[in-house]
């Protein structure tokens, strides 16, 4: 029972197919949104394929129905210094961790936590010293159990 | 006197010369940590370079005395959404503020302003639909006679 729930829910990069499995529709249970046309995710897709391994991507796909039930993204970020845990004369990279969204239908599955891995251990395995987000005060229990801490506070500018 | 504080104060990007003038050391009163060699500052100045308008490092020099005295990054985030302010079908970009340092010598002539103008003006012109950073409660009050306005909470996790 274990193997195939694991089996049915992989995290997986995502492909340019995931549009037609309802991608878009999960990203917009993040915020009420117009739609996309193929063609504008089509070249949002192939710019963000571009930057490799500084900008990644994940889906987990309900693979029974066809269907995109979390993602989540993170990139890399490049600095000149690093924070000294670890003293190292590197400049430093940081993992920034955005978009992490769960089907509304499917929680309870650890899906979430399943994803932020993912992003984490592609963060560690490409020299990040560290990962940060940000995140309601709702969800700052969630990102506990997957590791983080608070640190900062969060300031935004919109242009209109 | 207004003038000639303004010339002796002008926002201009990172040049590669910058290092020789205290670059790195303006950084270090952000965070304690090892130097940086020519050879790995030139590399990761070609590399940032590199990335064009989508990641741009700006500064101040104290003309007179040939020395960085501030300093402030941006780098703009391609998403698959963009926030629905004014209804538009293009996919967003947003503009992500980082490593803003105003040398302590140097306070209250309004330099951290200037260095986020500069940011934030860059990332209005690149077609950012906002821009978000991570700060400190004791710098709120700072960004908000910016413009900004707080909007969640920061979380962090470090590799070791």
């Amino acid at each position: 029972m274990q193997n195939s729930e694991e089996q049915k829910f992989r995290v997986r990069n995502l492909e340019i197919s995931d549009k037609g499995k309802g991608f878009i529709e999960l990203l917009q249970q993040l915020s009420v949104c117009d739609s996309v046309s193929d063609k504008e995710f089509e070249d949002r897709f192939r710019e963000l394929t571009s930057l490799g391994d500084n900008h990644v991507i994940c889906v987990i796909e309900d693979e029974l129905a066809g269907k995109i039930v979390a993602t989540g993204s993170v990139f890399i970020e490049k600095k000149f210094l690093r924070n000294c845990i670890k003293l190292s004369s590197n400049c430093g990279k940081v993992g920034h961790v955005e978009d992490v969204v769960v089907d509304s239908n499917v929680r309870g599955k650890q899906l979430g936590k399943k994803i932020i891995n993912f992003l984490t251990d592609h963060a560690r395995s490409v020299g990040c010293y560290k990962v940060i987000l940000d995140c309601s005060v709702e969800n700052k229990l969630f990102y506990e159990k997957c590791g983080f801490k608070q640190k900062e506070i969060q300031m935004a500018m919109y242009f209109d």
